[in-house]
């Protein structure tokens, strides 16, 4: 896998003409959701030539439409268009549109160059580095990706101002996650906060670090064989939740689902790895506050755990595995619960957070 | 990219058996077509406990099947049947099952292992190396997939004897081609021969040699850049002569729209590089009576052209960019030739094969 560059920058319009000057495409496409159509891109039309001069593909908003069909369509209109190897995708969006925008450029053709503009908060800080790129597939999020950097992430919170609390919050909760993974600072920095009252200025710097943080552990461990297995902190929990709000039709924001996942990762951290319960308890008073509005009863157990079974990160379908903590900066990847460990943490997962 | 293994072996079980116990996987499948289980499936289950023991997955025959559809199939296969990260899947057949399983392994859950059994001479020649996966999408031909490397191919003569003429005649039109990128002897020797007339031990011995050819140019390029394009001779005018027969719905075997691809090619080599028309009129006699059947008119040239401005390989959608010989074995790369001029060399292309 290629490297990619990390370029962070409110001045994102020079960012992209010097970008697409080096590429010197054959055609350059710039791909926007509905949202980002309306919110984003006459900014970018004005403040960069390229984006300007670019083909347009539309797609749909939200993680129901990060699927096969609208992939195809992408692939429809890049091959319609006159699409060659040689041509340039640009992807201005949130993940959904970041996602699918790079795993429909890394197949198309068997690959063609691509930059990433995240436009959100989450974007921003879980899909900037890695070169995960994916969509969902059944009721299964990512199950259907590549491995592929993109040539360059535009890292900005120039348009953080188009963003709801809701989306900023579900941000949020990655850089908890790194906050979590990297030292006690970090975390209580980020616990002090409230992510709407954050400054353009403290958010880049914060966003940055967070970026970072993802970074080292990706660059360690590019291939996920073991280090960077500590990135799903709160997500084998977080997907279930996620996968099952889906199922009911009401889904939640991505952030706010790994929001509970890791307060029921941290629970099994507490109870197999004497995680700090004083910690646990301040971050899921956290989460109660910011995070409200999920529900789910014991009734729901027996599909959260068949949904956890499903996991990419599973080792055998029969395994449950997760990356837990011993502290805040002490990791410990490959942990096997067993299902009635689970089912404790949901338990206590409801009773902290009042549902 | 990892680099694969090629295993050139009439001990294909026991070749299986060894990758498996050294890949320890989760899970096994096999991929076959309805062909490949009828005629091989048998056979190989009877000489390999792994194959015995896996699960396995059916795909529908032909090259019209190699696309979305039947990818999505094998994915909610893997997907119901408890596939993991580390499960293994093994495809055993002709290119359209090796490439379009290679394809759906590289994206499932970002990329699971995966084995390829060529069980036909064009899937041993061509697909065995390189790492080119993928399916057709729209009625372009491998439109969409990636560049991904099988743990190991291996590469047998085993099942030739449940091929037609027809198939045997469209892998040799490949080693043909690799004839032509390597030396007079070579391509003199397989001018001399039958395909049907080979006896199993004489075609692993040229098989190897074949493969060996390509790999050798495939490993001093991987990425394409440059002499790698040598393996495209013959191939931006027979993929349009291919997607042409596909979208009357009479489809032709790869092999024969390369081989009709060759001679446009090498009388476009004739017009532009002065390579050898006496080599020409014979590879042309030789394609005449082995590859008969397939048909085009004048009024054919405009889709036809228009194809090849489709084609992956071309710079822009504006150029028609071709691989030409200036003698057998003296390769240029990136020709681009006028549409006027290739004209010329389909009529030129009629008249040789009295079509």
């Amino acid at each position: 896998m290629n490297s990619q560059e990390l370029v962070f920058t409110n001045n994102v319009g020079e960012a992209i003409d010097t970008i697409a000057a080096r590429l010197n495409p054959s055609k350059t496409f710039v791909l926007v959701d509905v949202n980002t159509q309306s919110f984003v891109l006459p900014r970018l039309q004005a403040l960069s030539q390229t984006v300007a001069g670019a083909t347009l593909i539309v797609t749909r908003a939200g993680d129901m439409h990060k699927n096969l069909d609208s992939t195809q369509a992408i692939w429809k209109r890049l091959g319609d268009e006159g699409a060659t190897r040689h041509s340039l995708l640009i992807n201005v969006g949130g993940g959904v549109v970041t996602d699918m925008g790079a795993f429909a450029a890394s197949t198309f053709k068997r690959g063609i160059s691509f930059i990433n503009v995240p436009t959100t908060l989450l974007g921003a800080v879980d899909a900037s580095v890695g070169g995960k790129t994916g969509i969902n597939f059944g009721s299964l999020k990512n199950q259907i990706g590549v491995f592929s950097q993109a040539d360059t992430v535009i890292v900005s919170t120039l348009f953080f101002n188009t963003l709801t609390v809701e989306e900023l919050r579900s941000g949020y909760a990655e850089m908890l996650k790194h906050g979590l993974l990297e030292d006690a600072d970090t975390f209580n920095s980020l616990l002090g906060r409230h992510v709407e009252d954050i400054d353009p200025d403290t958010m880049l710097d914060l966003l940055q670090k967070s970026v970072l943080i993802k970074k080292d552990i990706v660059d360690t461990d590019p291939e996920e064989k073991n280090i960077r297995k500590a990135l799903n902190l709160g997500h084998t929990a977080g997907h279930a939740f996620e996968s099952l709000a889906l199922e009911r039709k009401s889904p939640i924001p991505h952030g706010y689902a790994v929001a509970y996942g890791l307060v029921t990762e941290l629970v099994l951290s507490c109870m197999k790895l004497s995680f700090p319960s004083d910690v646990l308890h301040r971050f899921a008073a956290y989460v109660k506050e910011e995070y409200a509005g999920f529900h789910f009863s014991c009734d729901d157990y027996p599909r959260l755990l068949q949904l956890m079974h499903n996991d990419k990160k599973n080792l055998t379908a029969a395994d449950i595995n997760f990356t837990l903590l011993k502290n805040i900066g002490d990791v410990t990847i490959d942990c096997i619960v067993s299902e009635d460990d689970i089912k404790s943490a949901l338990d206590i997962t409801r009773d902290l957070l009042g549902i």
